[in-house]
């Protein structure tokens, strides 16, 4: 069986019937390829003296400095262990309701959505990946809740304001959650911020990740922003110290170093225009990203198959796209690492390209 | 309003309405005064280098140590984030159903029968803290889940095999599962093992925590033992990644380090007959505690509250006991820290008793 997500590539090649290469580049988890802010490891030894008391369970201090910087009240915050234990918390407080979810989509949605009985249906983007409004608001009648990924996981897709403003009005009048997951807003060069819009739209949810743009997979952190009265259903589900102290400390840290979270955008963006260009000469096809990973296939083969497993042979490890519907397999995710990386990744391409023109 | 729990003594002075003085003794949080096992200090520089990729989200490599160390399979195991996540997982698997809360214990399972629609009944332990068995077994009738915390949390009484099998036979008669919290199973001298009786016994479920004996609650880290169908059943329900890699590393480290353990009993053993000494010689009332926490009360007052203003304004903080149903602060309850903490806090009961004679 294939892994659910990317990292942790061993369960890749175990599921691919190889041996785990000597050493491999993992393009499988879209982590800041640029690192966590360099305060993380100059006051790595601070956090030990942390780890001996219980963490804040209201974790006050952090959602202080999220407040600020958003412009919003505490109350609207929820911190979770991770944007997992988010889903899986609005996951709990939409048991048994009707839920569409905007696929391709972070396959958790869905592992939430089953576990809580809810009944779930689809609205499917097709390989250009533009949501057609129209589609989307017919289908929405009933529904108690939508998922949607934005920036997209996995195309890379952005959605701007105006696309998202008539789905707000749409869920209003249908009284139905639009709940948007942004885990990677902090990639995108010109975000939009949906903040201004939760005064009128109490039925907006949304969910940002500090793991991604901050490099810190392994501490989870992620919180959600949403009504007042929405985030103390959603307390009341989640278990006592759920973020640990080590997360919490470095989420406070990380939150004020602006200038890492504009350093990557830079990175981000030249190192896809140098990328993009590659792929363009060399006759594969990728999704119109914004961030930092994209979709990729192979114009010249029906089959993605064959050149997924030479990757893994060459120890490129992308995202496998058997468990995200639409995809099945007919694409591949790949993050945007170091330069040193990128260039590797694109010899292995080239040399595909040769052995298959 | 009281806070929930012991730990982040700021909340409680607030509850109390007293300022926070400059410098306090915390005895409301049950950690090992003797800290971490040396090599977690020792390594912690290497963990920074874990926290940029996604934990392994089966927990692997420490599920293989602690199957060893138990003696059982790595399937009879589920590692959470903290036993809160555990707790609040075992709520789940039970949504709805009939159960017994053996009271006094950790507020943590009242709240997630509640969270789940439980239909909850209690068995109140008296003051003596003994579990009369036939009361116990006479209330079981039509019960699904039972829950028992063993060493007792408030009060630390710990309670033997010969008292735990005619339980678990009852509980196999009714088909109703027995939750046996042991979060402080490692502090107790003479602790029976109950994992033999797993194989005659699937109704039986362990919980364990890694934060109390290892000193390390700000990483969160528990696990729980039983039958592998019902350990599947509570992984569906757990946040992807919930156990981050600074935790299961620290775990794998500590769990190798049995003579941290030893010391640990030992230690605690010197220090609690030093200050049940004392307390006889002063005439203070104290549970039968087998480990590193246990229940005082002031024999000359009807009321305790008084000594607990009092010893909050001196900087000692207790664990007040108004949410612990059957104490409602007729108890106070004490961690036993190291020997300059134990003396001031004896130091502070002598000032106490001189005042109130």
């Amino acid at each position: 069986m294939w892994p659910s997500h990317g990292s942790n590539p061993h369960y890749l090649y175990e599921a691919a019937g190889l041996s785990l290469p000597e050493s491999f580049l993992d393009f499988s988890a879209n982590i800041n390829p640029l690192g966590p802010p360099a305060v993380l490891q100059e006051r790595w030894g601070d956090l030990f003296y942390g780890i001996g008391t219980y963490p804040d369970p209201h974790t006050a201090s952090l959602k202080e400095k999220i407040a600020k910087r958003e412009g919003i009240q505490e109350s609207q915050i929820l911190i979770g262990n991770g944007g997992a234990e988010i889903i899986s918390l609005i996951g709990r407080l939409i048991a048994g309701k009707k839920v569409m979810i905007i696929e391709p989509a972070f396959s958790e949605y869905e592992k939430a959505c089953r576990i809580n009985n809810c009944d779930v249906s689809y609205y499917q983007l097709s390989d250009g990946w533009d949501i057609h409004l129209d589609d989307v608001i017919e289908k929405l009648s009933g529904k108690d809740a939508v998922f949607l990924c934005n920036p997209n996981n996995p195309t890379g897709m952005y959605y701007k304001t105006r696309i998202m403003l008539p789905l707000l009005e749409a869920c209003k009048r249908e009284n139905c959650l639009l709940i948007v997951d942004e885990a990677f807003y902090d990639f995108v060069a010109e975000y939009e911020s949906l903040i201004p819009y939760l005064k009128e739209f109490p039925q907006l949810i949304l969910m940002r990740s500090m793991t991604k743009i901050f490099a810190i997979p392994g501490l989870r952190l992620g919180y959600l922003i949403a009504d007042g009265g929405l985030i103390e259903k959603l307390t009341d589900c989640q278990p006592h110290w759920s973020v640990n102290s080590v997360a919490i400390k470095a989420g406070e840290w990380c939150i004020e170093d602006e200038r890492h979270i504009s350093r990557t955008i830079q990175f981000i963006h030249s190192e896809r225009e140098a990328l993009y260009q590659f792929y363009k000469e060399n006759n594969f096809e990728v999704s119109n990203s914004a961030i930092n990973f994209y979709l990729l296939r192979d114009k010249e083969s029906h089959d993605q198959y064959p050149l997924f497993e030479f990757l893994l042979k060459q120890g490129i490890v992308p995202r496998h796209t058997f468990n995200f519907p639409g995809l099945e397999g007919r694409w591949l995710r790949f993050a945007i690492r170091t330069s040193v990386e990128n260039v590797r990744l694109m010899e292995v391409m080239k040399a595909w390209r040769k052995l298959n023109p």
